[in-house]
């Protein structure tokens, strides 16, 4: 396959490089001319795309509207790799593209930049690949999934809001309460002095870079709200059930789950191909391994026989 | 000097077995049978305090008031160990005991029982003595200081309402956050196959044992309603910030509180005994690391040379 990848940071360069070692003839661009040379990348998005199959646009957000502008042309399959999935919809929408199926790579961030691609980034990682009910051509859809399965991914299929919610819950708001909590150290170094354990777990993610936690809230803002609201009234309800000895429940509730998580996956199966069929898999924790004709092998989640995260 | 130990779990436990190392000469009493025969330990409290110099109650909140009354005769010195202190402070009051001084060692807690008992608990650990000024007799405060500063604790001075304010804010609060992010995964094994990083910090305090976290916040409900308020003020500050643009602000102080933490404490130096500049020291996030007469070796802190934690 002919694959073009646009913008060669961390995901982008690594995403180069695996496509490369699988054998595939991959041409690139990046905005920064240090990295085309690096990496052998064209001269610009045009010669980069020039003929090939796939485009994967590994740019960030704010960035993006612009070189859709310069894909005008391109009719091929075009994915991306942006971490918040329904804005990303909208735009490719509005740009007129045809054949575009979101994507989300959750694959590590402790480094950035080219020079840090690795092109194993990407093996067990989950890699979450849009599927729009009446939008989202399944054949399109496939053939990223027997791509990115190659790489070693598990990918998951989910429409663009059931994404940008899951990834509010789980990692989005997460850093908005780690930032809360370490902001209670403001002009208070008692608490500091005492603190250990609960509170250094419950805060590392504060110390991301702020632009970082800011772009990716303000970037998926409509599930962000939902999300933290939902757990501003979970806050109230632990509040109140303090006053009334009727805590129990609701504590237990999140360690029982803490607990059975991550869920082990089953021994993959095989199951035929299905929007509906797919996006149930999906909701149900589980994610595509392989894909064959009219068939893709897939893990279930077993739910109980959780096993203990650490 | 002669110290009581009641109840030998893995805090007194530790305590019988490390001042028994320092040359002490320690009793303890435990109310199961199999513990008393295996830590050497008399067959009653009043055998356990009698002629001890310290008695040291290191026995769950619900079971204080019993071993306070069969101590009505004691006139020695008392302190405990429980994670709260305003609540055992009154229970005190009310029983008559003369000379208590509060205490809280922040010691590890993963495992249980006089089995893991380890007398190098306490080296290096934020072991808080609680100093009411108009109440606390000094003279009382410094003998203990003197004995737990020898077993390498740093000794913390603090009211027992801002020992329990600290608590709530870097450890009970802390709980029920991640109590609430784990409950995202209700209903939601989407989110779980998705959850990485951030959840599983944000989420790890919320495996502890239900009863465990239900007691420490009921035992401080006062300060742990407070705390929660507060922060879930600044969580609804943070969702207006981010439909005005005006998170970053919010998620930058967090950020910057968190990489300064831990402060990394000055070279000892000596401070002439005081209450007001004991708690003065231990507001400014500093501790007491020796006694001596009329002086007390102090680490203070400085914040302009935060290191990173991890």
């Amino acid at each position: 396959m002919h694959v073009a990848v646009i913008g060669l940071g961390l995901i982008g360069g690594s995403l180069l490089r695996a496509l490369r070692a699988a054998g595939h003839r991959v041409t690139g661009y990046d905005a920064d001319p240090a990295t085309r040379e690096l990496a052998g990348a064209a001269g610009s998005i045009a010669d980069a795309a020039a003929g090939a199959e796939l485009v994967v646009l590994a740019v960030p957000l704010p960035v993006l509207p612009g070189v859709l502008a310069e894909l005008a042309a391109f009719d091929g399959l075009v994915t991306d790799v942006t971490s918040v999935k329904d804005p990303v919809r909208e735009l490719t929408i509005k740009s007129g593209l045809r054949r575009y199926v979101g994507g989300h790579p959750m694959a590590g961030k402790e480094t950035s930049g080219f020079a840090a691609a690795d092109p194993a980034l990407f093996a067990g990682c989950a890699w979450v690949l849009c599927l729009e009910p009446g939008e989202t051509a399944l054949d399109d859809w496939l053939t990223l999934a027997a791509l990115f399965t190659t790489l070693g991914a598990r990918v998951v299929p989910v429409t663009a809001a059931e994404h940008d919610r899951a990834v509010a819950q789980i990692s989005h708001v997460p850093h908005l309460f780690a930032a809360a909590l370490a902001r209670q150290l403001d002009g208070n170094p008692l608490a500091g002095a005492l603190a250990a354990g609960s509170f250094r777990d419950g805060t590392r993610v504060a110390a991301t870079r702020a632009e970082l936690i800011v772009a990716m809230c303000a970037g998926n803002a409509t599930a962000v709200h939902s999300v933290l609201r939902n757990l501003i009234d979970d806050l109230k309800a632990m509040d109140e059930a303090l006053a009334n000895d009727a805590l129990t429940p609701l504590v237990e509730l999140g360690g029982s789950l803490r607990r059975a998580w991550p869920a082990r996956g089953g021994e993959p199966v095989e199951m035929p191909v299905s929007v509906d069929g797919l996006l149930a898999l999906g909701r149900d924790g589980g994610w595509v391994t392989a894909v064959a004709e009219n068939r893709v092998s897939v893990t279930t989640m077993r739910p109980e026989t959780g096993r203990n995260g650490s």
